[in-house]
């Protein structure tokens, strides 16, 4: 798996985020911050939080001495261990979109289905560079809606060998999610040494976690798979549109949520969320990839360190309604900052168009093209005297090429990344293959990595196993 | 002007430097560098350095010295004293593409004309981003050959009011140039004091610097104009397939091409030029906006400012055939690593296309959006008790939004950077205004542009003065 090994790249001053610390403490502590959970409410009563009607107000140094307990670094299995992953440190984890209804195929713009939740669980497991197809994505919405999840997380676990990620629309998608896990790894036990899955708890923002999401929280936390405790904020509507005050918020609910999860279950592997846009303050629509969102995930990154934290954010987000240049640009304005900001867990690093109401075929590869451009360029370089080369410019001298030096032919074939999408063709040649633009070429890659996909091998007892728990479980939901 | 003021992104360690240093030492006196010019020859004869034919082995430290005499920054003069700028220190200045022979609007690409010249003359005086258009954003193939370059600075000096780049491709052109320039500011004291062009010499790297640039340098340096020392390094051709080896040539060569500016007039301006990349070592084609090119321009800030030199790299460049996916995601592979490295010069900031053959207008439009937002991301972010907007939170509580809080409502019209290509339209309305791409928007905004340009005021008197000077000098060139 890949590890980021350029240094850091933090806007943040100490006085800075001394400032941001006073944020988050005041707003917890004043303010507080919902719990719609009784359980969640008794736990923090318990530890003696202030606790009036679904408001809990916090001693700021309680949160902090409960994500204390979170570990800073964790493993996550894959059921085939060569993608295994590990989540913190330097090491960065990429996943596929998550959450979009519609599905986006060349100019056909569709209700997603289960066919094309299988295809992007498909090309994510054709491309290295993705760690996981992710959980949803795109909602398959030809599934039955009650058991549908059933089905997501069986695709997932047949048709890639990769981790993926747990369902969270209510606690019995989670238990259904880990009862799953159990039967493709080997039991409770075996899952809870090693965690095989990651979900995303969103926070309704502003101050304000969820039932169901808290449900899922409690199943999942209380089986130690990791959860992504995830503010979820376009600045403007769930968040002031001043950035300090974003990221004061983000951090209030982030720890609140985390702390959460340590009082469930403590040292439960979390991760610290962020989802952190702003509207446009003209028509209200949410906007990616833009200026204050790249400062935020920057910010966010070495705020997230401070606390010793895992850290999640976006990657190829944009607004755009299609794979044109500006989705490009939108989505890179967030994945390089992700590398640049030491995030550890990428999501949404392929497929996402249109505000994440959309994945996109195409989208999808183009982004993992950037992923894999980014993975080169974040590399150690290394400089020594052996890398200056020295011999070649003895042998080449002054106005000649290095086509032919002996230093460039023992290393033409690995010395650069070689692009899968990107063309360098020149006109003539370009324009007698059809003048295809990247868009077009990546729809036509997506074909072939599907047509091409090979299903992972899998012990037959174990997926009649799955599809039994499948087929029961339906019945059972009335589906 | 913009001042990048986040912090520079270095990933050179000590020892790299130090090994990169070794690098260049050893070419400068190992191997030398080749001066086609008797006058540059000479310089360095007398100034102790060995001279063998056209080769020139160096004394690293002599050259040291040399570099040292050059200025840290310095302002460069527009005729427009708000379109001023200064080249150095935490100031960024953005112009044009240049060179492409050919032009790309919509589907059509065809040789570049004078009209087309004029055009993106046009369009840089247009968007306040873009600090000058540059010197030859196209090739204007209709104007008589030997002329051409009068045709060229008189549009530069009469259709924007910014500063311009001088002609570089003999010493009769830069002599035109400058006395063009003095026409236009009165009188060669006053461009002495203050400079009013730049100038870019490229080396015909490796190693050799070639007679017409060298008489160029000559007559900008004399007039205390500055120029650019720019090694032209596609990795695989123009140096060995190393980075660290590029980097080394390419202190090798600015270095030298430097010191003579030095010889020629101490304290004359002069960058550190920088157009690395690589080269496709199946098809030899130029590559851009590669995950090398992107470390090689983060190294190369950092090297610059080890010699106390302001230094000058691409924007967005790009080999894509059009305004496509790829053509966005490779110019800010470059754009991006340039406000990082803290580039205080960026050329082809806006319409490069097809590894700078083409000039595209779409991209110069794209270039300028996605050059606008990193202007707005690379501002401090003032972190202050009042950006935490306690009572915005105070306000609107829990689960609530901010639509409507007092403090959206003071700031809504500033707060966030409004993109002018960028569309975050939800489906419906993006389908109802014609299912649009950015590159077809970005098509409409530059003829919008074309057809709101209003020409900037100029004394009638120098006006005349000018066209009287290209009308004489025409037929004294024989065109």
């Amino acid at each position: 798996m890949f590890r980021n090994q350029l240094p850091h790249y933090e806007i943040l001053s100490g006085e800075a985020m001394e400032v941001l610390d006073s944020g988050w403490r005041r707003i917890v502590s004043e303010i507080g911050v919902e719990f719609m959970s009784d359980r969640a409410l008794e736990l923090f009563r318990a530890a003696g939080q202030k606790v009036e009607d679904n408001n809990v107000r916090f001693d700021p140094d309680f949160l902090l001495a409960q994500v204390a307990k979170a570990p800073r670094e964790f493993g996550v299995q894959a059921r085939n261990p060569a993608n295994n992953v590990h989540i913190g440190g330097d090491h960065m984890v990429f996943g596929g979109v998550y959450g979009p209804p519609f599905v986006r195929e060349g100019e056909a713009r569709r209700d997603g289905s289960m066919a094309d939740f299988e295809n992007f669980a498909r090309l994510a497991q054709s491309f290295s560079a993705l760690d996981t197809a992710g959980g949803v994505m795109c909602e398959p919405n030809d599934a039955p809606l009650d058991s549908r999840h059933l089905d997501m997380t069986y695709a997932l676990q047949t048709l890639t060998d990769k981790f993926y990620m747990g369902n969270v629309v209510s606690a019995v998608n989670a238990a259904d999610t880990i009862r799953m896990t159990e039967i493709l790894f080997g039991g409770r036990e075996a899952i809870e040494r090693t965690p095989a899955t990651i979900s995303l708890i969103n926070c309704n923002s502003p101050l304000r976690w969820d039932d169901r999401m808290l449900e899922a929280q409690f199943e999942y936390s209380g089986a130690n798979q990791p959860v992504v405790l995830t503010p979820f904020l376009l600045m403007g509507a769930m968040s002031p549109v001043s950035i300090p005050a974003a990221l004061a918020q983000q951090m209030a609910e982030a720890l609140t949520g985390i702390a959460l999860s340590q009082l469930i279950r403590p040292g439960a592997p979390v991760v610290f969320g962020s989802f952190l846009s702003n509207i446009d303050m003209r028509s209200g629509s949410p906007c990616f990839g833009t200026p204050e969102s790249a400062v935020g995930l920057l910010a966010t990154g070495q705020i997230a360190r401070r606390f010793g934290l895992p850290v999640r954010s976006g990657g190829g987000l944009t607004s755009s309604q299609t794979p044109d240049a500006q989705a490009a640009y939108e989505g890179l304005m967030t994945m390089l900052p992700a590398f640049l900001a030491g995030i550890n867990w990428v999501m949404h690093s392929a497929g996402w168009l249109e505000g994440g109401l959309v994945a996109s075929y195409e989208k999808f590869v183009i982004d993992v093209q950037v992923l894999e451009m980014l993975q080169q360029e974040f590399r150690p370089l290394e400089v020594t005297e052996e890398s200056l080369a020295f011999d070649a410019h003895t042998e080449v001298g002054h106005g000649g090429h290095f086509l032919g030096a002996a230093h460039t032919l023992e290393r033409f074939r690995t010395c650069f990344y070689r692009p899968f999408l990107s063309s360098s063709d020149n006109y003539e040649r370009w324009t007698r293959d059809g003048a295809r633009d990247a868009a077009t070429r990546a729809g036509e890659i997506a074909r072939t990595k599907l047509e091409e996909y090979e299903q992972p091998p899998l012990d037959d007892a174990i997926r009649e196993e799955l599809a039994e728990y499948v087929t029961r479980r339906r019945r059972e939901l009335g589906d």
